[in-house]
C-alpha cells in the first residue's frame, strides 16, 4: 500500500499578507492548497474544494504537474475565497483584517466517484457539517485525519462531537485542545479528547513543536529551528499535508510510522515558513526534504537509552 | 574523572510563594540551593553562599547528608535573603512582590582552599563582578558554567562581557539571549553570543525545552510534559544543577555527553516543578531519576535516520 493517494478537502484561496517585510497581495493560499503541495512531495494527492472565476487555470495546471488530481476542484460563479491579515513584528501573532468567503460560502463538498475509495483522508478546517458530508461520501478510509478551530469548537460543539467520533487522528493546536477539553494541562486535555473519538491526537505548539498521543504512549517532536522565518501562513496546513502524505507513502499507522510522519510534517512546515505564501514550499525538491530530515534527526539524536556511569 | 565534584556559587534563600493553589511561606529557596540538590543526585557538590542567623543548621545538615559540602556557606549576622512572588493562574508568569537581599547584599564569595581545585564550576545568577571574583579564586576548572539575567545584561554589560570570555557554557533563557545579542532569531542570537566567549551555549525555553549550540552543531531537547505542574520556582536552577552534575559524573565535555546532560537537567527540572519549593526534588531517588529518563527517551525516540520508502 505504498504511495497510496490522499484525499484532501478544504479551502483554496487568495491571501493578502501584511508582513513586517512588506505587503504581499494576491498570494495563493487556502488550507487545501498548502496541504496538497506538501503532501504531493510524498504521495499522490486528490483535492476537493471550490474556486471562483478569478482563479487561474494555470495554478491548477501547476498542481496537476505535481501529482495533485484536481478533478474535485469545482469552479463556481463568483470570486475565490479571500483573506487579508496582518502579522506582528516578530510574526508570533496575526490579526484578520478581512475575510471574504465568496464562493466558499456555499461550498458543499462533492467527492468525485473515482476519489471515494481514497484510503487516506485529510479533512481541512471547514464547518463540521461539511466534514460529516465528506465522510458520508467516502468508502471506509484507512485513516481519517481532521483539523478544526475554536470557531467550530465553541460554535458547533454537537456537530464537531459527531465528527470526532469518526476521526482517527485529530490535529489541533494547544489553544484549541484547551478549548475543546476545558482542561489547561495538555497531557490531561489529550486524554479527555481521545475519549471523544480520535484514537490518535496531535497537539501542535507552533514553533515549539508537536505532541502526539496514541495507545502506545506520548511522543514529542520540536519545530525545526530556522535562521529566518518569513511568513508563517500555511505552516499548520503544510504540517498536516506532510504528515498524512508520509503515512500514505508508508501505508501503515504503526506508532513508529506516526513518529516519523510528525517529523516529515514538521519539516514541510519549516520549508513553508521560509517564503511568502507557498513560494518556498513549491520549490522544495526531494533532495531538499532529505537534507532537512537528516538535519532534523541530527538536531534531536540522543543515542538512545542513557546509562548512568558509576 | 567520574563523579568529579561540582562547585556551585549562588544564593541560599527563603521564598514566600503565592500560588494559585495557596500561599506558602518560608519555603527553602535560592539558586544555589536548587542547583546543589539537583546536582547532588549525580555527583559530589561543594556549595558557596551566605545565610543569616535565621537559617537553620538542620537544613545544612540535610544538604550534607546528600553529599553537599557546605564548608563554603558563610553564616553572616542578619537575615537570610528573602523573595516573595505571585504566580499567574496558569503558572506561566510571576510577579516579584518583595525582595529583601539582607545578608546577600554584602556577599563576597570566599572559596575555601579545599574547593579551589574543583574541576566543574557552576556560577549562579549573581553580580558579574562576584562571578569574576569566583573565577579569580579557582584553579583552571575543566568547565565553567554560568547563568545570568536581564538585570546584569542591561545593567553591567562590560563586566558581563568579561565573564563571558571566561565561561565555557552559558545557560540563559530565550528572552535573555535576545537581550544579550540584540537579535530576535535564536539561531542567529546563539552565533552572536558564542563569538563573545562561551563555546557552548544553552538557550532555555521554559516548558518548551532547551536549545544547545557548540562547534559540533545544534541540539534540541524538550521539557518533559507533566500531568501536573505545582510550582515552577527553581526549575531553571535544578536544570543547571542536573546538567553540570551529569557532566561531572561522566567527566568529559564531548558533544554526546552534553546532549545527555541536557536531558538530565531537564528531568531534574521536571521533578522540581512537581512540588512546592524543593519538596519533590528532595525526595527524588536514583530509581525515580532512572525511570523519568527512560520515559523521557521514549518520548523522543525517533529510530534514527529516516529512509523514505519508494
Amino acid at each position: 500500500m505504498n504511495r497510496s493517494p490522499v484525499l484532501i478537502v478544504g479551502s483554496l484561496a487568495y491571501d493578502d499578507l501584511e508582513m513586517p517585510s512588506g505587503t504581499f497581495e494576491n498570494v495563493l493560499g487556502g488550507a487545501a492548497t498548502y496541504s496538497s503541495i506538501a503532501a504531493s512531495l510524498l504521495t499522490p494527492v486528490r483535492v476537493v474544494g471550490v474556486v471562483g472565476n478569478d482563479f487561474p487555470e494555470s495554478v491548477l495546471d501547476d498542481l496537476r504537474k505535481r501529482g495533485v488530481d484536481t478533478a474535485g476542484v469545482e469552479r463556481a460563479d463568483g470570486k475565490t475565497f479571500r483573506w487579508r491579515g496582518r502579522y506582528s513584528a516578530d510574526l508570533s501573532s496575526r490579526t484578520t483584517l478581512d475575510t471574504q468567503l465568496n464562493v466558499f460560502a456555499d461550498f458543499r463538498p462533492k467527492i468525485p466517484a473515482e476519489f471515494k475509495a481514497s484510503p487516506f483522508v485529510l479533512l481541512g478546517n471547514i464547518h463540521p457539517a461539511l466534514q460529516l458530508e465528506v465522510l458520508a461520501q467516502v468508502e471506509k478510509p484507512q485513516l481519517v485525519v481532521a483539523d478544526t478551530m475554536n470557531f467550530w469548537i465553541n460554535g458547533e460543539p454537537k456537530l464537531l462531537g459527531e465528527v470526532l467520533k469518526k476521526v482517527d487522528l485529530l490535529v489541533i493546536n494547544d489553544e484549541e485542545a484547551r478549548d475543546l477539553s476545558g482542561i489547561h494541562n495538555l497531557v490531561k486535555a489529550a486524554a479527555d479528547i481521545r475519549k471523544r473519538g480520535p484514537k490518535h491526537l496531535i497537539i501542535k505548539r507552533g514553533e515549539h513543536g508537536a505532541l502526539f498521543f496514541d495507545d502506545a504512549g506520548m511522543f514529542f517532536a520540536p519545530g525545526y529551528p530556522l535562521e529566518e522565518v518569513v511568513d508563517p501562513t500555511g505552516a499548520g496546513d503544510s504540517f498536516a499535508g506532510g504528515l498524512v502524505g508520509y503515512i500514505a507513502r508508508v501505508g501503515n499507522l504503526a506508532h513508529p510510522t506516526m513518529r516519523r510522519a510528525i517529523y516529515f510534517g514538521s519539516a514541510l512546515g519549516s520549508f513553508c515558513v521560509e517564503g511568502i505564501g507557498p513560494r518556498r514550499l513549491l520549490d522544495v525538491s526531494p533532495g531538499d526534504l532529505r537534507t532537512r530530515m537528516d538535519q532534523f534527526m541530527a538536531l534531536v539524536e540522543t543515542g538512545g537509552r542513557v546509562e548512568l556511569p558509576e
